[in-house]
């Protein structure tokens, strides 16, 4: 174990957050809000720390492998949650340390999910610091210290492997630095289209930018109680869009860019992903219909909360809560399939679920010819022995921990019924935010115990890093030197 | 694919459920009810039917291998189901064929999922038929006609493959009728020692059996509309203790029988299964102390409740419906856990469970240490890579099942919520029975549509015969002949 090149790793990253808590400081001043001291105090603090951990840490050697991949992403997530949680505390607009922690580990991770009740009381300052963190988080914390911090050594590869979504994740270009800056360079590209298209429309400069922060992270956090509903339909289709765009595995995007059209329209994920969404459009459109003034009303209202449901952002035009069970049930189901892997959005990403159920058919293959071998092939390349098992290995512990989390989430007591328990689960491990019942679109996560915010914090940064990093982690024994 | 043998399996297997149709018929004789000719009308159909069957089939080869076991399994249980649901039918006291035939197959598949309201109308013949199916289809329908049908050959263990629970069936003894005969015995005598129980406790002979049938298969059928909830202490305790017994694999008793009781203590399965059963017993114990008039009041709700889920039973002392949502959200977890492989009960079972654990840590061991092997034992021995892969395939497969029947289910409209379409499908998926809410051990499956009758029947199905045999058969091409 070298714990040396952990603290490191994690002292620069604070160092950078530290530059980036001047940005919504810099909202606030413009906005002539006093809050943008609660910023430069907690700029400083992450400062002071990442700088004392780097000092003591100058002489590490560089070599890293994947577990220090694992303590690197764990730790650096949850001191930059730590850190990014100061400001609300300070300001007073989120007093509770246990609800700011909530709060930011909601938005480091995407989910969206929320503990402030009413969204009006919180400064501009404050509303973008909530929403920036989904746009840093979605591409992911350490992916962007990568591309910015100097000085590492290839073997950076184990912290994007540990940080990346999806079940296999290689290097675009050779050098993970390189790597790295690729992807920002396309996320801040798409981003960039995404905010004039909605300047363009009926929001302002401070909205668009907003609500682009949580679309590109597939987030989720908006700015009103009634998350886009009170939007133009214009800005309702481009937010539908872009959250379709976004779950789109990123390696695809890179295609694009060196112009290689033929193999995107190949991709099984994309494919499916996008079969998925327009099948869902279609049933819940037909569901909901009867419930809506006009039929272009139902189709926007569905396909504006499949594309948020299954890339897992959260944003809602209309209380789904209220829709009908079939509506809600197919809702629940995109929920845990996700979007695709390599995209900024959580669940179980498509690519997984594409290659479970091939493995489905290869088993009743088997059965009926028990001599027969079979082989799985994804993207036109068989899949081997030992990614298949992880992917199976994957969903089981999956299953498992979502099972452990909804036990222990059990221990509140009323009001909380079974649909808001296990959508509230559903909703933070998956990254998607709001779930049905009192964690419905148009309620939120106040009312939970101190205990539940934690677990469900806890929820949402196992959902993000995919459970192995955090859980190793957790065993002291990785810690041990050799 | 050697149809005719199936054919003529299913054809056997009918003139014996014959046979088996006059003890209900006997019963409606010695109360004197008019129900007895439904049954001999049955049992006379049944008999033609089978007897054409054969006397057709009479010339084919007696080869057979997986698929045909597969074919002989799905065919068997539906046509069984389907003949045992005509004196419901006949006798008018269930007269919508859908309700018949959904009541026919939850006990078959020993589920206890009943559409009946009123169980007071029921006449002795029927109450007795209803319970019977679960004795019958407990140990399995085929393991019954391998163990009694004479002339068949040594391949029939790809029946008996296809027929029993969980993810190893040895034989016990070298030839597969003899595995079936001991089996039989076991069971026969273990029913046997609990019938004597009961009656010796505040049950007349004829409930003492209905409550064993219910037991013995883990089915859950009772004759009161509060199930176990007006007996003795006496008898809850027992029936318990019963439950228990049942969730336990027969190979286990064998092990008795031959007296190698050092091997029986090593078990993991069973250790991991009381354990587990321990532990649930003493939360919701804790949890439910305070509605409850004294601690040994408590103590014997949540002993029985935990071992009628966990043994997927379904029969209650209690409306746990209405217990606080930490004991429900234990009781769903052990829907899903279920009890030992090659017992009566449904569910995933516990082997599978620990096996998918134990693949889960070798995982979190591998990405640590990326070179290290790390095998995964269960009972001493290693876990092959194919029985591992089998597993995760079946989770996987499993899981997307649930998920498809909640998705049709879901079309039902109110009353119907959230929390008891997913109860229903949990407990008839697991062959529980009773499940929350509307389904709740005090309710019933009377309001779902036709549609959704037949859905949860085929569900029950599904999860009696772990899936795979009845997509097989529903694959035309596996019928085609070679």
């Amino acid at each position: 174990m070298n714990r040396k090149i952990v603290f490191n790793i994690t002292g620069k990253l604070l160092e950078a957050l530290a530059f980036i808590l001047l940005l919504p400081m810099v909202v606030s001043i413009i906005y002539r809000e006093g809050e943008f001291l609660s910023f430069l105090i907690a700029a400083a603090v992450s400062f002071i720390i990442g700088f004392v951990l780097v000092m003591f840490t100058k002489n590490c050697k560089k070599d890293l492998y994947a577990r220090e991949g694992f303590l690197i992403v764990s730790l650096a997530w949850i001191s930059a949650s730590l850190i990014g949680s100061l400001p609300f505390v300070l300001s007073g607009e989120i007093p509770s340390f246990f609800d700011a922690f909530f709060e930011t580990v909601s938005g480091f991770t995407t989910t969206g999910a929320s503990v402030v009740t009413d969204l009006s009381s919180l400064s501009h300052g404050t509303l973008f610091w909530r929403s920036f963190t989904h746009w840093i988080g979605g591409m992911g914390v350490l992916v962007f210290a990568v591309a910015f911090i100097g000085n590492l050594s290839d073997k950076a590869i184990h912290i994007l492997r540990a940080e990346m979504p999806g079940p296999v994740v290689g290097k675009i270009v050779p050098r993970a630095k390189d790597t790295s800056k690729v992807l920002y360079f396309m996320y801040f590209f798409i981003t960039l289209v995404q905010v004039i298209l909605l300047w363009l429309g009926d929001m302002n400069l401070f909205e668009a930018l907003i609500h682009t922060f949580g679309t590109a992270g597939t987030g989720g956090f908006g700015i009103k109680g009634d998350s886009i509903a009170s939007y133009s339909a214009y800005s309702q289709w481009i937010i539908t869009a872009f959250m379709l765009i976004f779950g789109i595995n990123f390696n695809l995007y890179y295609l694009v860019l060196i112009k290689r059209f033929k193999a995107i329209l190949k991709s099984t994920e994309l494919r499916t992903y996008l079969g998925i969404a327009i099948v869902s459009v279609v049933i819940i459109t037909l569901n909901i219909n009867s419930a809506f003034p006009s039929f272009s009303d139902a189709i926007r209202a569905a396909a504006f909360q499949v594309s948020s449901i299954m890339t897992t952002t959260g944003f809602a035009t209309s209380d789904f809560n209220l829709w009908p069970n079939l509506s809600k049930t197919v809702l629940l189901i995109l929920m845990f399939v996700g979007a695709c892997a390599g995209s900024t959005a959580g669940g179980l990403k498509v690519s997984r679920v594409v290659i479970l159920f091939k493995m489905g058919l290869r088993e009743i293959k088997r059965m009926i010819h028990p001599r027969s071998v079979g082989s799985v092939k994804f993207e036109g390349k068989e899949v081997d022995e030992h990614t298949k098992s992880s992917i199976t290995t994957y969903f089981a512990v999956y299953m498992m921990c979502f099972f452990a989390i909804l036990f222990l989430l059990s221990f509140e007591k009323a009001p909380f019924d079974f649909e808001t328990n296990f959508s509230a689960v559903a909703a933070c491990f998956n990254n998607i935010g709001p779930g049905f019942g009192l964690v419905g679109p148009m309620g939120s996560y106040a009312q939970y115990s101190e205990f539940s915010k934690i677990l469900l914090s806890f929820a949402m940064l196992f959902g993000r890093l995919e459970i192995f990093p955090l859980l190793i982690a957790l065993i002291p024994s990785t810690w041990r030197r050799k």
